[in-house]
């Protein structure tokens, strides 16, 4: 079985809202391991409807459509289904009842508009909605089946969980192969690095599917295994996972949906660390990354954002003569700044950041882009230089993702030399 | 001209990646009044490419893909294109000075991989890539135009900025009848109050149209007027702006792409201010905010993140008798907290948060959602109450939004009642 699905609404086609029902469903289907061949977006408007519905089921035998079934004269996706399956509105009293009851419990009258959305193609099997008043639809016809659910993602997400997907695994029954993913989370290695480090992909897949997907704070290293036997698939998964780690271990912080922030949390609870920053260049990024894990305030209690060179020296004692030879931007200074913050917090483990985050601040020696980053415990103080874009924001945000990865390597005894 | 859009990646169609590439092109090309009929998403697979290309230039004459340019083995669009246009790859040398260049710039080292990528098609014209490695494309053929771009979000949409827009802008000329849209940022005020404040919206736009688009920063009023005069839509549009400005003006902080953190820098900047915050329950995002525009060292130097009681105590000599009586998350504390930061950064403007993010952390009286917002300048000091709601993210973001919004209203005189 194989999956197309359509999204029906002007407001996605212009950019305003996000297509997170494709998504939610793409998911779900992965999950049951039906493939998504494809998902389109169309507008709300008959003929554009009609013909997807066309498109789609010469393409593929699950047509899942979403969008265009409220009371509102912009929402025509009944009338393309009933023009499209040639066939009529009956009124369902099972739907009419619901209607009626949402509107009771939300103390509202129920308005004409909302009884006539009790009708529904003659065709169609109704899928019940919990929390809205247009039902969805569920069709069987030349051995395709359709589900057309209402745009608002509450009330389909709700039909997928109680409805669709309990009927569609019905469908499939045990035939079906089965699927399990990871993603392995790596950061502090460029793509290009990272493929030529895993080397020859055959070898290391066996099989297995991998997709390389890359944002600012590091590359993520999706695998998959297919098979018919669930025990099979859970050892291939692993074997391909720890094939991974041998070859790029150090740069991996996470899986799925970690975060950096997260597992340095987790790292700093263990082992009863508390931690403190001097941000200069991520002027509270640090800070705010930190604390928006719940618990956070267990491990961080206090942070000091010192911009300014007089901030430098009076908040963290940095010194005058070194930041008059070496500059703000520099590895003495980052070094100083990660030792200073002890004084003020007392935290086991210290972060500096210091850097030129652009557009403006370059010199001759200095261009944007250019980080130190210091860290101090009760062994060792160092610094470490790096060198990352033009793009201001992008730059925070990889300095902040370093500072952290920085503490990780660090206790975790990862040599930060590649 | 009317668009198609085209997403290509394994990730979104199985809902790990939302496509916000097809929202962003969808917004930029209705702001130019160019149409989009239809946007699909399909795998990194060089047959669903290539049909879609052709099911694409069938149906429209301005055709944009993302995805599938970067370095790995599972980006297969360049030899999609290749295919599609029946032309060959040769090496731009352009191309390979950019990747060299960037490379140079992150201090590493090129690989064979990245060089490869400096191969295009024959038939294109290099949409340089100020941000990565894969360079996009602008082919036209057979009176249509192709923009292939790389799905990494900040390259495509430096691309578009800086190329695609002002060549389809040039393209589509005079010819078109004109749309001009303007944006009034709000914040401070719930949808459906704003809603009611602007009263009866037929008499309001008088042809204009109007969305009301809201995210967790308050409510966008995004309005446009269509016409053929230039004059005309432009006197309409004025006219649309001074009755919403005349009804909910004191909510509006900005136009357009502005930022609260900007407008509040270019006030501080104007009167020569200097601010500080003393951040609790923010953890560093007041600072951060402050710090994304470039410039901002000018009016802001220093902050203090203080977590925990013993740092409001050390570092802001917040009393600990009023911390002992009233909790540090109290109307009594922010206020401290805003007067203490003084004697730390000699600022101008001082600002305070303190409050229950959540999950954790509420108590009978106080319950997750209750900030208090601190602020003090040289003739007042004073504190405001909110509660927003149950997501930690979220209610970080609303707090610093509307701390930063307290100064802007402060700086302007508006009374903060409403």
């Amino acid at each position: 079985m194989k999956a197309y699905i359509i999204t029906i609404g002007d407001e996605i086609l212009v950019g305003n809202t996000l297509n997170t029902n494709a998504a939610f469903i793409g998911e779900k289907l992965f999950e049951i391991n039906i493939p998504v061949i494809k998902t389109s977006v169309v507008g709300d408007d008959n003929t554009s409807i009609l013909n997807e519905l066309k498109l789609a089921s010469s393409a593929c035998d699950l047509i899942i459509s979403t969008g265009g079934l409220g009371p509102t004269h912009d929402d025509v996706t009944r009338k393309s289904i009933v023009d499209f399956f040639k066939t009529e509105l009956i009124e369902s009293k099972e739907v009419l009842e619901d209607i009626k009851n949402l509107f009771e419990k939300r103390k509202r009258k129920v308005t004409n508009v909302n009884i006539d959305q009790a009708k529904v193609p003659n065709i169609a099997e109704v899928i019940r909605n919990q929390l809205g008043t247009a039902p969805g639809l569920w069709i069987e016809k030349s051995k395709k089946i359709y589900v057309i659910m209402p745009g608002v993602p509450v009330e389909m997400e709700s039909m997928m969980d109680s409805t669709v997907i309990p009927k569609l695994n019905d469908k499939i029954g045990s035939s079906q192969t089965k699927i399990k993913m990871k993603t392995l989370l790596t950061t502090g290695i460029p793509e290009s690095t990272l493929y030529e480090r895993l080397g020859n992909l055959d070898d290391l897949l066996n099989g297995a599917r991998l997709a390389f997907l890359p944002n600012q704070f590091g590359v993520k290293l999706r695998f998959s295994v297919e098979g018919d036997d669930e025990k099979d698939i859970h050892d291939r998964l692993v074997e391909v996972e720890q094939r991974i780690r041998s070859k790029a271990g150090r740069f991996i912080y996470g899986v799925d949906d970690d975060s950096l922030e997260a597992v340095v949390g987790k790292l700093l609870l263990e082992r009863e660390l508390k931690i403190s920053a001097a941000e200069s260049c991520t002027g509270g990024l640090v800070g705010n990354m930190l604390t928006n894990i719940s618990g956070s305030s267990k491990y961080f209690e206090r942070g000091i954002i010192c911009y300014s060179n007089a901030a430098k020296v009076e908040l963290l004692k940095v010194d005058e003569d070194t930041l008059q030879e070496h500059g703000a931007v520099s590895m003495e200074i980052a070094m100083q700044m990660a030792e200073g913050v002890k004084s003020t917090s007392g935290a086991d483990i210290r972060l500096s950041t210091t850097g030129i985050m652009g557009p403006t601040g370059a010199t001759t020696n200095k261009p944007v882009g250019l980080v130190y980053i210091g860290y101090c415990d009760d062994k060792v103080c160092t610094a470490k230089k790096f060198n990352f874009g033009d793009d201001r924001l992008l730059n925070k945000q990889r300095t902040a993702q370093a500072a952290l990865d920085f503490v990780r390597r660090q206790l975790l005894g990862i040599l930060l030399d590649d």
